[in-house]
């Protein structure tokens, strides 16, 4: 009951926000540009609504025509100053907002969300302080024009959302994996009101964030929030459209020509080599952001930036307007009756627009590599995607440019012989593109298809956009497995383990295990409270097995431990005491001078024998979510693993693991 | 590169089989109706195509024109005896084939394949004469116009055609575990060619089959198969409709009205209700045939039964038809230019309509819930969706009969004023009553609506579905969880542990296991060929612990016992060794009299303390596919638990279990 409880109170909570987000970041985008004459706090739409068609609004003034400044330079240096000064300061404050309040608001959080949903613990990053400044600093961050997007951070709200709402209630807060289960419901519904996509939302918590395993209970309750999410975030229709549909793609044509596989399939490559590279160039950005003195300034790093992303952005038509209406045009196919979005569809400038179109994907591909990583909240989906859509605009563009020239070739021969329907739609190839990029950079694949088409409504083109999201996967692979997330999940050294299918090769456990010999162990016989306290003082390890003559008798946990030992010492003088025994196993009434540890002693832990294969140790660590597993021979203890140690194993040939490791003890997972 | 070969042919054959069975499906369901008069092998759509819109195709005879009859009774009395004699005939060899060739191509194939997945061995189930006999049999029991579908055989023809294929490789012969995941790639296939749902594929093995569980690369397999196979699909394409679209919705409307929701929670309501019903009644019908002499006559049951709806059938225009022309008319809104169906849109006959479709849905509950499990191949899934499309569309005649009679009432004030834009679409209605027949049917959340909407195509109204799959989804579970998958494989006894979470109340593995006393165990000292031999014909376990004074040495295999003692007694006059001490420990040189049998003791086994929560050793069932654990405390042995044990333990509360088990030894599985 309360698990539902805070299931749906989470579901609507996100829509609402999410609502309130995109409404925030409308004004905030439009204040750069001008302001409403009978009222500071409207939009642009809302200022001119309820207009008729073709009448043009007047009541939105751009800052030239408020401060009446009538000189075409005197205009063009207002209009652009205020544009970068906005930027910069929407940035800047997002930045010192994060810095100042809650570092763990920075970046998109999906990395932490997939490690917390492991089994790590970080409840910082979770906490309303986080909530409050992630939400603030997200719409600022978008609002300031930087290279990045909204829909990750989304995500993080929802769970921060998620985990306050449950620690009202005793039975979530004591229970890591109930609230586990609840935060990957919540991501589900950020996914959704993120992308006004529902089952997309269900569909990433599956895939992405590996939570759902093998129960089908939590994919019911992902399913349950994100549907209560999309229903809240349609009920408030921010912009009054009463769509969930963001991108609607309006194809003329419900088929395609198998020519078209061509462009299509070279998307695919394109994307994957391209979600490669900007992989590649965001890791070494952020490392050599960790190793130079920007590490010391980080507030003014976003400042540099924001203002570079400006002053580049104003120059590039592109690139000028925020990437959700850019993406939003590029999806869209040319209509005599619509009017032309910057020339787009100018049949003339086909070369002009190729031109501009990989400029702006070449410059994005430049600024969010480097954004992505700076502190402020950010997302990478949005800045892939007008990346892939301008690469995919300009593939689509030059393919239709090529059947113009040549109508009768016989390439295009199954397109239809009446030249006034249309045969090639670019804005489809921009669709392509996409689906292409975010496969190279993510690397997820069912769904992203799912999100895609939830975007844009493209049913009938769904195979299309498999087969480029299928390529561009096995493209990027070949570079390096992993997606972006993975790639910070490693470099921050979260203990989160890849569900890559691990293969030995006939080596087994013993291979990879600590031996006894290295294990910092406990012998029960003889142990006073002098060596446990040393023990604790000496060695950070978050458990302790327990041998007596080499027979484990169980393990013990530090926390549990540092409890007994604090209760214990607390009000006597402790020194005198240090020499007392104790024992892990119970103690007969007439040795009362031994001090009984037995009831914190784990004695159900998980052993086997050092002899059983590697690949079935590390199967075991990735599905039951273990911590450890200790090894034994005839009941003798011969040696441990950790979570860590299957951590350190699996990222061994990645070569920044590790690179920005913040915490002082990574192993910090309960 | 093995692996990818069988993946893409895989995806081609299914691809190219669904095709074929369509055209076959097509062709001798027409011929119960008429031919063509210059080809015997065309039909009606293939005999009557060329002609331009608006001609009468004069092609296509019914039997009667055919035969010249021209008295009205002659006509009609012709026309239903060939009607119903060539549905007994299609049927009843159907019937023949499976019972005489191959018993396991009876019935849909999805519980046996999630049991095969979950690490049942099953060859037989799988064998190329499995899969001639499904194929053939499934084209006959499908025209013959019982109340079955072809969705779920074609994900068992999917499958056997992986199995067979991969059986050419040396590589897959003997790993069972690389064959589970090709099969599960070929079900995702499967489904993408029963439903023209490439995604909808991916998504079912993600959630009925629970194959994909932590492996990223099992989706990314099933992604691709499934892929192939829609291209294949489409490029045979054998309607010439190159569309992957089933039953396209044209719905007039992108939006809806939230009124709307009071019927399709309705409808979720009754989905949930009448889903949980048929799965009773199919049970109870399965139960019962078990039981009475209808178990020995199976195709007398068969040509009975086929008679039977053939009978009833004909006397109700919407039982007539092809279930799937029956729900591409349902899911179709009315339109003034594209005709009437059956009088479906004449809105003077909406009490005929809605009786019409109510009787058809109530005739389909009790057809269906016999059917499923008659001796043919059969699918629930599209028989279930006619019936829920039959009430939605009852329901939406209804809504739309409601505001016909009074459209200024203020619960329809947000339908637009104007009356000829149409404000209920009560096709819409059919998909979303579809979709919750389907929810309690099946209990699928996520990958129904997928599959639903691919369809459909009527992606604008996710968010209605989504709603009346989870509504009917709780309401069904209120009566029973588990859909009608489980029950069968409750019913057969099929190892498999359904992946729900089990919560103990403080129950400790000791109350479930089987205690040390009560097993049947080796003592290694002492141990001679005469005690091994009488142990294994007096016990069917598959596998045996290998104790010595109390402490385990290890577990050994039932098969591999049976090899060594085989190979041993060859050749030679086997009661005259039979006093030979054996030993499961390395034997020392000098004492050859004893035979060494610790080459094939499995020392590796697992091993957990009898304390351990009961909750953590089923979760390690469901996780880990183990067929047994072992309790040892300090190396003595304890207690054992196998699979077996947890499925009888997890269905104790389902009253019909192991009814219709087949097998002399249900738990046959390696």
């Amino acid at each position: 009951m309360k698990m539902w409880f805070v299931i749906v109170a989470t579901g609507i909570g996100v829509g609402v926000a999410g609502a309130w987000l995109d409404v925030l970041v409308k004004w905030l985008g439009d204040l750069r540009e001008g302001r409403c004459s009978y009222g500071f706090f409207y939009n642009q739409v809302a200022c001119c609504s309820g207009l008729d068609p073709g009448e043009i609004c007047t009541e939105w003034r751009t800052w030239s025509e408020w401060f009446r400044i009538h000189s075409i330079l005197g205009q063009s240096l207002l209009q652009s100053l205020v544009y970068m000064a906005l930027a910069v300061a929407f940035a800047g404050s997002a930045a010192i907002l994060v810095q100042s309040y809650a570092p763990y608001a920075f970046h998109t959080g999906i990395p932490e969300i997939k490690a917390i949903l492991g089994g790590y613990v970080l409840d910082a990053f979770l906490s309303p302080w986080t909530l409050l400044i992630k939400g603030i600093g997200l719409a600022l961050s978008v609002a300031s024009g930087l290279s990045l997007g909204k829909e990750g951070p989304l995500v993080h709200v929802a769970c921060c959302m998620a985990y306050n709402l449950s620690g009202v209630f005793q039975q979530f807060r004591n229970n890591e994996a109930q609230k586990r289960k609840l935060l990957a419901a919540a991501a589900a519904a950020g996914v959704s009101v993120a992308f006004g996509s529902p089952l997309g939302g269900v569909l990433f918590g599956l895939e992405e964030l590996e939570t759902f395993s093998n129960e089908n209970d939590v994919i019911w309750r992902g399913f349950v929030t994100s549907v209560i999410a999309a229903v809240s975030l349609q009920y408030v229709d921010p912009f009054g459209t009463a769509k969930l549909v963001l991108f609607q793609v309006t194809s003329g044509s419900d088929t395609w020509r198998a020519f078209e596989l061509v462009p299509w399939l070279f998307l695919g490559v394109v994307g994957g080599v391209l979600g490669s590279l900007l992989i590649k160039l965001n890791v070494a950005a952020a490392v050599y952001r960790r190793n130079s003195v920007l590490h010391e300034w980080p507030v003014l790093e976003v400042i540099g930036v924001s203002a570079i992303t400006a002053a580049v952005s104003y120059l590039v038509v592109f690139l000028r307007v925020q990437s959700s209406e850019l993406v939003a045009n590029l999806f869209q196919e040319c209509d005599a009756n619509k009017g032309d979005y910057h020339g787009l569809c100018n049949p003339v400038a086909m070369w002009r627009n190729i031109f501009l179109l990989l400029l702006t994907a070449v410059v994005k591909i430049g600024l969010t590599a480097w954004t992505f990583g700076m502190m402020v909240p950010a997302g990478i989906f949005l800045p892939t995607i007008a990346i892939g859509a301008s690469l995919g605009r300009a593939v689509g563009l030059l393919t239709q440019g090529l059947y113009r020239a040549h109508p009768t070739a016989w390439v295009f021969s199954s397109c239809p012989p009446d030249p006034t329907v249309r045969c090639i739609s670019p804005g489809f190839y921009a669709v392509v593109g996409a689906s292409a990029m975010l496969g190279g950079v993510t690397r997820m694949t069912i769904s992203l298809v799912v999100i895609l088409f939830e975007l844009t409504g493209a049913l009938s083109h769904v195979l299309p956009i498999m087969i480029s999201v299928m390529v561009s996967k096995w493209v990027g692979d070949a570079f390096g497995e992993g997606g972006i997330y993975s790639a910070w999940i490693a470099m921050r050294r979260y203990p989160w383990i890849p569900s890559v299918e691990y293969r030995d090769k006939g080596e087994i456990a013993a291979h990879m295990m600590k031996p006894v010999q290295e294990l910092v162990v406990i012998e029960n016989r003889g142990c006073t409270l002098k060596d446990l306290d040393l023990m604790m003082k000496t060695h950070q390890f978050h458990g302790f097995p327990v041998i007596q003559e080499g027979l484990l008798l169980g393990y013990v946990m530090r926390d549990k431990l540092n409890i007994s030992l604090e209760s214990y010492f607390t009000g006597m003088n402790a020194s005198s005491r240090l020499e007392r025994p104790c024992s892990f196993l119970p103690v007969r009434a007439d040795r009362s001078e031994t001090l009984d540890l037995s009831p914190i002693l784990e004695t159900s832990v998980f052993q086997l024998r050092k002899e059983v294969p590697q690949e079935l140790v590390i199967n075991m660590f990735q599905k039951l979510n273990l911590r450890h597993i200790v090894f034994t021979q005839s009941g003798k203890l011969t040696g441990m693993m950790t979570k860590t140690d299957v951590v350190s194993f699996l990222n061994a040939d990645f070569p920044h693991a590790a690179a920005l490791a913040i915490p002082p003890d990574p192993d910090s997972y309960s």
